[in-house]
């Protein structure tokens, strides 16, 4: 039985994952299903996600933790997502991450399915320079899957197939996106999403002749948006409580 | 004349068509026409669909019962769809469909007259892999039809192109979309739509060459995926009330 | 000086005006320019038409009356659009024609710069089978016009290419559509544009192979649809009159 | 440091730039970056831009004041944008320009990164005729930048790429647009986004064959149309107004 975490999540972490579930789900990010989580702040053995639910409608009550393992640690009848995995596995081998989004974002599910690179074609796209891998469940988990990361050897392999990059694909399934923090990865969810419809747009418009970021540039972006992100956040979470009503 | 049912529709099942027409049509799979029906849950001789009119305005007022010749119960001076008969000899020859919904879904369209197969591109769209058939109604009705399905003789030969398949295409015309339930119904409707959309790009981004979900895999996520859609029917009925105010 | 007309235009007609420009502005086909008329219905030498002014805040006091000359009956220091002649040279010599809508539809434009036809993709697109005239201003207006159609000439050679047909292009500029009433043309208004978004997708779907409505086909679907008009009327007016508050 | 102005910014300048910052939000135009400025209209050496915030949320006690070294006049704790000197040095350099947009305009990116021109496919593109210069930073900035103007000698290259041009786009990152006033600037910044997505569109349809508008047509275009910015104006600021409650 799962041992009590070290302390309580702080008031303004639950805050933010609640409002990404609702800014994720109004940028059209998340439909119905996908899920995002956040590390337990007083404990990095924990991650905070939500109970198994559209994550449009998500308050602080619907807040569920979890141990590494998946293990639920205050269900109170509470159903967990069957995809938890892919949060735990990742949380267990990359101690950086600090917050996980999955999703079906439609720009980006076509580059999950065909041989063309996901690639950064602006600057707020940066993110993307360090190589966007994609995660073929069939080489774990042969040809028969429901193609969901429905356990603990599905979620391993995709935080091995994630490694250090921000982004992975999920072949005929949707995306993974982290970040250091849960504005950092709702930042780079939106903007995976967006970079990848104008990729798409430009690769057409070009017959494939595309000038990219270089791997220089890329990265100088990258670290010069992580330190706006405030400015478009306080945007998209005034948007999603108005939406809220 | 036609006779009594054998007793009411349940007021879930009523509450669930009238919910299923406004999502639909905030969810931009039906516009002004299109019709969604399910059958009567206590005489499996009779489908209950709403009048003539939008979708999106339809209330509980407004649905209609029907025998499986299209026959109304009880008009009181209510008009029915011209196309009625889609669903009447879906229901008649077809004993596990319970709910039909006909639309003219915009992703969709451009599959019905071409040579390209709708084919599911992610887990979401899994219950496509069974295959989806085309409707050529000059097959039947000849080279100068109006293109509406507006009697048996038409309904029947959709219904015998349909199959057991969950969705058929009618060629200049929209789609049919059955499920085992409304709520399963609606889901297939939304998610042909998606898929479309997904797959229409995903073919242009890689020249057709795409990896779509073999059959096993589309087989398995089809049946995890219909044991999840209360999860987004929440959200879209949310949705759908909101917007109706 | 112009003479008043044969007497008041009715109450009916005037509301089905706004709600014309309030619909197509609503449903994207018109944006901050663009303009319905509607032929007066006591005094077929005349045409109402709203001052110069988006047509999304159009009320019935905006509404001007013209003659076929498009002088302007009771300007009461009201400004008329520049374009105006559009209306009145089609009144002159379509007697059918009861309404004219002068748009930018967005899906429509590509249409009329490039030498691809616009077809019924689909039965609710049926109108378009008799076919899509091009207007091009340089065979009478020359090499260096604004594109406007300002004057009476520009109108006049406009609504000789416009012939019977229902809807024409104006290359570099947008397109009219008429009909047998308001509400009439607003249907085939909307219509047109999402015929247009189905068609250049279907086209790329199947690279150019697309099955279109026959001759006959298309004539006898739109007979059908002229009498369904008001289905999808009381749902574009409730929205409509929603988004003016 | 700096002297005082000359004199208050007029109420109704500041006015029309709280309500730029709002529609180009609302139509797309900006999403949670960019920015737009207006020149003083008492002291030319001085433009006003709001502090370092989403467009969608600037109010009246957002706007600072800056000198053309891109000094701020008035900070009081404010934080200024980092790409002011786009701003300053293009104001510095073209006596004519009272407006400045800066965007990441979706549909005008791809044109950034390919070898395809923007060019007028419609008359309210018409003020493209003149061409629309690309601004490479590597050839200013070298190999590594973090893509922004975020120095004097970045921005007065690209004001120089820009020469007396309404627009130039700038690789991998977005575009610039001017105008003689705050309302030319936002209707340019409008109609620049509308005319990339159509001419995007029109080559797919068209495999690259498009007829454009001529030199004089567009010439002849975009000064009929700068006389006619009011309209659209009132219903952009009328609809931005109702989205912030």
């Amino acid at each position: 039985m799962p041992t009590p975490s070290l302390g309580s999540a702080s008031a303004e972490l639950i805050q933010d994952l609640v409002a990404a579930n609702r800014i994720l789900a109004g940028e059209g990010v998340l439909d119905g299903f996908g899920h995002v989580s956040a590390r337990h702040d007083k404990d990095p053995g924990r991650f905070l996600l939500a109970r198994s639910m559209a994550p449009a409608l998500v308050t602080a009550g619907d807040v569920m933790e979890f141990d590494l393992d998946s293990n639920s640690i205050d269900a109170r009848g509470r159903t967990a997502y069957l995809e938890r995995f892919i949060h735990s596995e990742i949380y267990r081998v990359h101690p950086e991450v600090q917050a996980v989004v999955h999703s079906h974002s439609p720009a980006v599910i076509p580059f999950g399915v065909v041989g063309v690179a996901l690639r950064p074609i602006f600057h707020l796209g940066g993110f993307l320079g360090v190589g966007v891998p994609v995660f073929e469940i069939r080489d774990v988990g042969g040809l028969a899957t429901d193609m969901l990361i429905r356990n603990a050897t599905l979620g391993a392999a995709l935080a091995k197939t994630l490694g250090s990059a921000p982004v992975a694909l999920l072949r005929g399934h949707g995306d993974v996106v982290v970040g250091r923090s849960v504005r950092e990865a709702v930042f780079r969810g939106i903007y995976t999403e967006v970079n990848a419809r104008l990729e798409s747009e430009a690769l057409r418009l070009g017959n494939g002749q595309v000038v990219f970021l270089n791997e220089e540039e890329a990265k100088a972006a990258a670290e010069t948006n992580s330190a706006q992100i405030g400015r478009p956040w306080e945007l998209w979470k005034a948007k999603a409580l108005a939406e809220s009503g």
